[in-house]
């Protein structure tokens, strides 16, 4: 009887981080469409919605320090919960970098630029967007295999950070168009970049809570 | 008896809070150390010193479980550990932002630059680092005027990192010296920006913790 109860909440648990999962990889997408169609309603939609994957982060905190309270405290419990908070944390955080991302949105939708003019960022966006959902679906199938292909796409998206800062420096150099907008864009992509590192970071450690190994 | 022991296992909690806090405030300053004096081994030495960062991390966040574990989980000191998880998260994270401006600084310790070429740079850095101090004396000491004292701080960084941002522009502009230390440049008050939010974050929570008030 213990035990079905205890399958539930985890089931519930895994439930839960996914519906999270799902509201910070929606506001990725979001945050870029705003980006790409100057669409400021859409960012401003994106930065009310934090507050929601805020409240989220609560109630899935609760509910794994309540299961661990329910449980024996043994080792794997105690990595289990562990690795349910940082998968929080780190989910949270990326839900901010998002509301970021639209705050310059805002900003931007009143300045001239074309989507052409977003190089390789709108690649790099969708790139952040797939890392984490893919770190979740790992986590919640315990497929260390997915989790290994985040770590792996880590790479990539530094790739892409790097690219986007030299179209900018060639931008500023050139003229191409407002300074401000080139910095915005750097910042952008910085914001896409610690998407990235996020996802890798909970990749790394599913990887290792479930083979035992570091990769 | 129980109660003594849960007081001197409180006790250590907060020392170790306090070092941890002390680890990540050496790092923003070695690091603001690093790039005023181009000094390359000492931001070697904050990028190596962040695994200790994160160890000391692990070994709070278990410390924090196991008190949990063994008193009645009661609303209280399900918002104890709450709070302290998200301490520790948070100072992590001040600790990754450190060894991030470090990682440029010695990238930049190659290239040509002056400390006044910093501008307001430096003065962030201060503030960054007094933020971070002020908010775990506010913790460890349950003081919520402290932790008031670090929220107003932040509208404060966030207005350095406006004018570090016009300096950049204005360089750019000017042809001061290179895009990429501007960039650079702007990159390190991003950092400190995100420093000075964490230590926001962690007093708004303090704050409401002691105070039961939204700030």
């Amino acid at each position: 009887m213990l035990r079905v109860n205890y399958d539930n909440q985890l089931n519930l648990l895994h439930e839960e981080i996914t519906t999270m999962g799902k509201m910070v990889t929606d506001a990725i997408n979001k945050s870029m469409d705003a980006l790409v169609n100057k669409n400021s309603e859409l960012a401003e939609e994106v930065i009310a919605g934090d507050k929601y994957v805020n409240s989220k982060e609560n109630d899935i905190e609760s509910l794994a320090l309540k299961l661990l309270l329910q449980e024996q405290p043994v080792a794997s419990d105690f990595r289990f919960v562990t690795s349910t908070l940082r998968m929080i944390t780190d989910l949270e955080r990326i839900g901010d970098q998002a509301a970021d991302i639209s705050f310059l949105n805002v900003k931007m939708s009143h300045r001239t630029y074309q989507k052409s003019d977003l190089g390789s960022l709108i690649e790099m966006g969708v790139m952040a967007e797939e890392m984490v959902e893919t770190v979740v679906k790992a986590y919640v199938d315990g497929d260390a295999d997915l989790a290994a292909s985040v770590i792996e796409m880590d790479d990539k998206i530094d790739e892409y950070f790097n690219r986007v800062r030299k179209e900018v420096i060639s931008d500023v150099k050139s003229d191409k168009f407002t300074t401000k907008n080139s910095l915005d864009i750097l910042m952008i992509a910085k914001y896409l970049e610690r998407i990235g590192d996020h996802a890798e970071n909970l990749a790394e450690k599913i990887y290792y809570s479930i083979t035992g190994e570091y990769k």
